[in-house]
């Protein structure tokens, strides 16, 4: 089968054996496989990757002068299974999966190691356990944005963010607008979206944001619609001598309910929701030093490299720093059925599609952002153009 | 009155006037003020801590040129009232007060400002709405450490640590002690703590630790008593496929539930707390590259470098960095009745108590962790010894 093969940093279209599925495995064949921010930094700097995946737990992710073929981002139809299925689904049924599969006990990563290529092919392996058949009805491409969006679905979950909390997204990329169409469909009402890039501002509003920044014009945290009251440390204190004085003048109340009241009160005053997608260093120092007291700061975007921040500034305002990665096969599973039921819409994050051909286009035309945020492969495409 | 000023690094006991109360604020004298590490840290950097100050917020935060009367952590009689109190005690009961005061609209750090002298001193200036009043029974030398033990119930409180989940505690000077002993009053099961020097770790296991560690010898990690099922990412991609293979197993329920309870399943395997109590640059990153995968690190050390890290690392292991800074005047009183109901017992961070004419020596002392947690200023006393 055709399949698009990395190695030491180059993409080239290639005829490799069809896969054949293991144990509770299945074959797809792929109709479309997304572009990530991710192939585009493992294309070039996967041996750090390694590194730091290898640190963690993870032995097999892909090396430089491995041939790996990429893609996570996949929808496909079922063309076969292995042994030990329980083959719920005919053949043909249009399915997504979560991006990992197993060889015995070990997992592997889809798409990001030589032991489980990916979806820039003609085919995929995948688990059946991890296997969620396509609602009718929902159009491949959508299908085909499950993955990113799972992601962004579990940065949301992980936020824990209130409907009536502001919440500021840094950085509008695939993953960045993903996360403004979840808070959307999570029902949070004020979404404030920062980016350099014209064109990422306008997706952005499309995606859902009520407020759009240029953050060389504005800063995103006087834009805010819905400031609070804690704008700095003093308005904290302030809050707490003022509760306190509330709280003693009301003498019918016995001390401890007063207090266990004032406990309550001051211990969340609330601060916003940040979601930190761009992932470069000094991001985070920056939403430390810029955001309010009590921000919570989910970190979205992978910084690669060894960051600088100041703990003392994130200590003076009690911020919280969340890191998100990935998601949980529930997370995925209605993640595929809120776009399946129209909760949340993908359409403007897709803009071009592309034949195995022309991976190596799409990876360039991404490396800018002024005209593409997602980028799909269609195997059965012959287009090379983006 | 008597009062230790701290000019240009400088610490000298001097006479200088008595305080006078503005509206709603009173006059105590003082019994016993501890000496915080804060207060170690602001004689020798707060010129560096006041611009951090200001960029939070808060412009009066001491200077080295000024002449500032330290002293944070103090228990005192009720000398005398300002206008506007409401006088709830008689003169000479025995009192504790966050150190805040009001001037106008604007809050002054008590001990930490020129605007605000603090507790080193036969008298200091509180404000009413933030005193309460000691209990009786309690010792004048534990009421003391109400406002220390506020922080570490306040990183307690902060963490959201479950009875039966694995809290660490690293570094056990005065306020990782303090932490230990709020984790065992909240109830947590096991409690392993790190510290380099013999003489804390034998407090450590005073305060309430189960196991403690050399960290030149022993990783804490593998000191776990309550040692979890995940140790690294690889065990949590297996968690979830055994999750899914199993819930894919059972045939009579309906999918929509198999998945719900998967994604509640999978959601939070819940990793351990650990508490930060060093305060160094690196340590950070030390625990982001040790701990587990799904930690939760309240950083409650202060450190005041900026610190370099690594947010990949941060982020494959999902964890969570929450600042913890003070307390609420709800903590602050639930403190103060948690030590006089018996439920926390501050007595073995207590290490020994000076005069005026001792705390720089204490200061000295307090500079080497081998044989001093908490020191206790008595202005009452003409001991200059530790």
């Amino acid at each position: 089968m055709k399949a698009v093969v990395c190695s030491e940093g180059k993409l080239e279209v290639a005829d490799i054996p069809a896969p054949k599925p293991g144990p509770g495995q299945l074959v797809i064949a792929v109709s479309r496989c997304g572009i990530c921010g991710s192939d585009l930094h493992a294309r070039l700097h996967c041996d750090e990757l390694a590194e730091l995946a290898a640190a963690t737990g993870y032995r097999n992710f892909m090396r430089s002068h491995q041939r790996v073929v990429l893609g996570h981002e996949f929808v496909g139809e079922i063309v076969e299974y292995g042994s030990d299925c329980r083959k719920r689904w005919q053949p043909g049924t249009r399915v997504v999966a979560l991006p990992i599969v197993r060889n015995g006990r070990d997992p592997e990563l889809t798409g990001l190691s030589e032991q489980a290529p990916g979806g820039y092919a003609e085919q995929v392996v995948v688990q059946e356990s991890m296997t969620f058949p396509v609602p009718n009805g929902l159009a491949t491409d959508h299908a085909a944005l499950t993955e990113p969006m799972a992601v962004a679905w579990h940065a949301v979950r992980k936020s824990r963010v209130g409907r009536n909390q502001p919440a500021f997204v840094v950085g509008c990329g695939p993953i960045g607008l993903a996360v403004i169409s979840m808070l959307r469909a999570a029902g949070v009402k004020n979404i404030v979206a920062s980016d350099f890039s014209p064109r990422r501002r306008e997706l952005a509003r499309r995606c859902g944001a009520n407020v759009v920044v240029d953050p060389n014009l504005e800063s995103p945290w006087t834009a805010n619609p819905a400031k609070g009251r804690i704008s700095g440390v003093t308005d904290i204190l302030n809050l707490g001598f003022d509760t306190m004085t509330r709280l003693r003048s009301i003498p019918k109340l016995p001390w401890w309910y007063l207090f266990r009241l004032a406990h309550s009160l001051d211990a969340a005053p609330g601060g916003p929701v940040v979601f930190e997608c761009v992932g470069v260093p000094g991001i985070i120092d920056q939403l430390l030093t810029d955001a309010p007291p009590l921000t919570r700061i989910v970190v979205v975007g992978v910084c690669m490299e060894t960051d600088r921040f100041r703990p003392a500034m994130a200590i003076n305002k009690e911020i919280e720093l969340r890191f998100a990665f990935g998601y949980d096969p529930g997370e995925f599973r209605d993640t595929l059925h809120m776009i399946a039921g129209g909760k949340v819409d993908p359409a403007p994050l897709i803009t071009g599609t592309v034949g195995l051909a022309g991976v190596d286009n799409a990876f360039t035309a991404l490396g800018s952002p002024e005209h593409h945020a997602k980028i799909l492969v269609d195997p059965s495409s012959s287009s090379s153009d983006v």
